[in-house]
């Protein structure tokens, strides 16, 4: 008899997706497994009731969290991945010749085994290849006290519940940031806006209390149920976003990355424009970041920058 | 106690809504309808287990349908929108003060009643403007036949299942350049393309054996599970795709249309960005029209631009 699997996280809807066949389930002592079998969706890992990867649409997330930093950064080297014990990330990350270490900081060990035995072709190769460096950690510790620094941190947390909760939080973001080398780039899952708008918004207000720019971007997960998925960039670098299609496909051949499942230089520039309901509410995020920053005076003095400031910060 | 109501079209996946209050259900003669109250998603629109629409996100497919043929056409006058019983696409239609006439032509009457009792925010007075002509007739048969012809036509179809079905076949789309003006626009739902990537190969290959550019985008409507929802775009006019935001957004502000809640000129542009698995198969499905025009000769005789058009003509 096929077993039903379904998301327990919210309250008026939920997904159900067939369970052909169970692979996995544990209890980690971080948090509840489970990797089963869709014929549609390929193997499925649910952790908490929340569906957080399916081998079938994967791609989407994990190369828009890597190569939309890395291929706006002119020669990345470094990069910290914290979360993302799938190995997902790292292994686009891996693709970017540059890059001569990815440090993976993921505090459930269970994940990164769990995912090896039962969906290898996630990782690939990424946790064998020679520059990746795995650490069993708190994330938010590992940040607060490292003494690298990164051209690049990509937050690939779970939602804010169980053992990811503190990674949204405005400390965490402050770590990040310690761990970055000058100009260098912070992404994190920032969720999805059309559902759960104030955490895109606390995101958005906490990153441009701490960054000189701040732009959400987006993707469509299609095995996540209530719209686009948002992504959050910041950097003091105001010119990482300035790049267009063709530098970028430039960028691409000359670091001789194959052709991509779901980045383009086109989706690349295109995930940037945010439909008009969440471009207010970033707006409306960045304002009161500001005016907190200029009531406190805690992150640089008001300039004649500042008054424009609201409306460019996350388009130039 | 309380209901859940679940879309029942797919085997392996299934969407389950709480349905706090059921307003309406019935077998219209020509499906099965059913409206419902959810705390998330406002007032929710069933047809044949299919989730159509809800009060609270109808706004993103409304606004993208609508709006990106009529900012690209200069000043659109005429019409047509087969299906839309629920008016939400005449009612954004009508916001261009160049619309004289707009035709609605929609199979089921009941659907118009029972949204005009249920969810009248919908169509707001989009039925009572003196613009707006309702003709309760089938799609194909009206495009086949009427005399009118059209600026754009909009089609927005439920899934191709029950009276839905002719509404993505190439006679229908056939009908749908009858009733253009030359230069019109023709703009369709296709689905959701990384689940039914046929549905969207099936009609762009049609649509290019027809018109001289075809260029499918993208929007994210989120009670819709399953990834980007598509909407293709066919026409003659080779320069309508080579409007920029700043055009389009002097063009909104012209026609005096207030800011919208999902299209902005930036979200229009980048509509057309596809990600790569998406982009692939648009082009196959474009080149194996193209294969098929050549040998029949039944579009036109092969000429100097063929050769590239496979590259270009979703793109120019």
């Amino acid at each position: 008899m096929t077993r039903w699997i379904e998301e327990t996280l919210h309250p008026h809807w939920r997904v159900g997706l067939e369970a052909s066949r169970v692979l996995h389930e544990a209890g980690t002592g971080h948090q509840h497994l489970v990797i089963f079998a869709n014929p549609t969706w390929g193997t499925v890992l649910m952790l908490d009731g929340v569906c957080q990867l399916t081998t079938n649409d994967e791609f989407v997330y994990h190369e828009m969290m890597a190569h939309v930093p890395l291929m706006a950064l002119e020669k990345p080297k470094r990069v910290l991945v914290i979360g993302g014990g799938d190995g997902g990330v790292l292994r686009e990350v891996l693709k970017h010749p540059s890059v001569t270490k990815a440090v993976l900081c993921e505090i459930d060990r269970t994940v990164i085994d769990a995912v090896l035995a039962h969906m290898p072709e996630v990782p690939g190769k990424a946790f064998e290849d020679q520059r990746t460096e795995v650490v069993i950690a708190d994330g938010q510790k590992y940040v607060a006290e490292t003494d690298e620094r990164f051209d690049a941190v990509m937050v690939d947390s779970s939602e804010p519940i169980g053992p990811s909760a503190a990674l949204h939080a405005r400390e965490f973001l402050a770590g990040c940031k310690r761990a970055l080398k000058p100009g260098g780039v912070l992404v994190t899952q920032n969720g999805l806006p059309f559902l759960f708008p104030e955490r895109l918004h606390g995101t958005t207000a906490a990153l441009a209390s701490l960054f000189k720019r701040v732009s959400p971007y987006l993707c469509v997960q299609p095995s996540y149920f209530g719209g686009p998925f948002a992504l959050n960039w910041a950097s003091d670098d105001k010119h990482l976003l300035k790049l267009d299609a063709k530098d970028l496909e430039k960028r691409r051949r000359k670091r001789g990355i194959d052709e991509l499942k779901c980045w383009t230089p086109e989706v690349h520039v295109a995930a940037f424009a945010l439909p008009a309901y969440m471009q207010s509410l970033v707006d409306g995020a960045i304002a009161h970041a500001e005016c907190d920053d200029e009531q406190s005076a805690k992150v640089e003095a008001p300039s004649d920058e500042a008054k424009t400031r609201t409306k460019t910060k996350q388009r130039e």
